[in-house]
């Protein structure tokens, strides 16, 4: 049975707190024992570079007394996933994250740590990252990835900074809703839609929503409906992931 | 010298009007001479089959005595390419749309008529195929196509449906400005914020912005800016598109 350990997080920064500060407990609790974790700043959130992204969650985990080291500043990248205590993805462009993840063949070894049980945490483009595939992200197509397989160390998708219709709006582009059920004309795979503020924890085959917020559910030939934290639902477990 | 022959549209539908009404003029100028024209319904809006969608444009086209037929009613479609009076994509997921034309070949024989002349329209997704790729789209990647390439029968890219940031939003995901500029971080070739109710017109070398509004420009290397209709943007057909 999968020891899989899992913070998939919709969003980094809620409105008007610092980097990460609205999930510190949680953050702790998920890296307890940790001295060290990798992170992975591929998704570059406005083209910083990888050291300058990196130095931003460094600065968040100081306080609490965990130490960051970016994978690029590994000489052996596939090694340094073999060997962390935790990773985390932080959130940018899931096109360019995923393209590098491919690139450097850091998918499967990432898998396979945290089959072991390895804490892994990603926020917004690294929740879409544990999904079957990125094919719901919202973020732009500026690269082009061999592929839009992801981890899958669980067997849906994520759609984070999930966002309701504005019945106000005039605008003519298609609401997240209608985006999300178009991906269910040409694919099987369930989707959560993930509010800024929630997250989910997975812990081997138990799932647990959290933060104050439902989050929106999408199954094929099925009407969106909402799931609040607390609800069972173990059945998002019950499809084939990855690391089954 | 290219005859392209182009009306590059941000949105069929402006809101409270019906399909395509406020453009109705510029339709009959475009297609004038065209007694039948041939309707691209690939990138499926909703979901909807090839069939209801080409109604959808048959319905509108009758008011202006031109009979559509959807690509997909003939038995050779790259002949129906050849042999079109002119061709209007619709709109819906541009990746959906891109990934059926790259599959059946479409790309080429389309990108050759339009370097012959014939009137091309495309609104939303169709317009995004008129670009270099269709890395500046916003719709979310539900289908994986072979290639980001499109037409490329103009030496840019469009983002159409462009929205300005909303300064009293509190969510946070990225606004368009964002990711547009992310796009340049990894790319080169300039993108065109094409807002509701303004398209371009091209006529060989000559490229018009119309519609009310002003369009958001974003080159590498620059602040975006803004362009009104009528100035001299002729700049955006300097670079090498696939039919110069």
């Amino acid at each position: 049975m999968s020891k899989r350990n899992l913070l998939i997080v919709s969003t980094s920064t809620v409105h008007g707190l610092p980097y990460l500060s609205y999930l510190k407990k949680e953050v702790v609790k998920h890296f307890a024992g940790c001295k060290e974790i990798v992170f992975i700043p591929f998704a570059r959130p406005g083209g910083v570079s990888w050291d300058d992204y990196t130095q931003v969650a460094r600065n968040f985990f100081e306080s609490l007394d965990i130490s960051v080291k970016g994978i690029h500043e590994f000489d052996h990248p596939v090694n340094a996933l073999k060997d962390a205590q935790g990773v985390f993805t932080g959130g940018g462009n899931t096109f360019v994250l995923l393209k590098e993840m491919h690139e450097q063949d850091l998918l499967k070894p990432l898998r396979s740590c945290i089959s072991d049980g390895m804490p892994y945490m990603g926020t917004s483009a690294g929740s879409n990252l544990t999904g079957m595939t990125v094919n719901n992200t919202n973020d732009m197509p500026i690269v082009y990835p061999p592929s839009f397989e992801a981890l899958g160390v669980i067997p849906f998708n994520i759609n984070p900074h999930y966002l309701d219709p504005d019945p106000s709006s005039k605008h003519m582009g298609e609401t997240r809703e209608t985006r999300i059920k178009e991906y269910l004309v040409f694919n099987n795979l369930p989707v959560v839609g993930l509010r800024e503020g929630s997250f989910l924890e997975v812990k081997g085959n138990e799932i647990q929503l959290k933060g104050e917020l439902s989050m929106r559910m999408f199954e094929k030939g099925k009407t969106p409906y909402e799931v609040e934290p607390g609800a069972d639902i173990s059945f998002l477990l019950n499809g084939t992931s990855r690391i089954d």
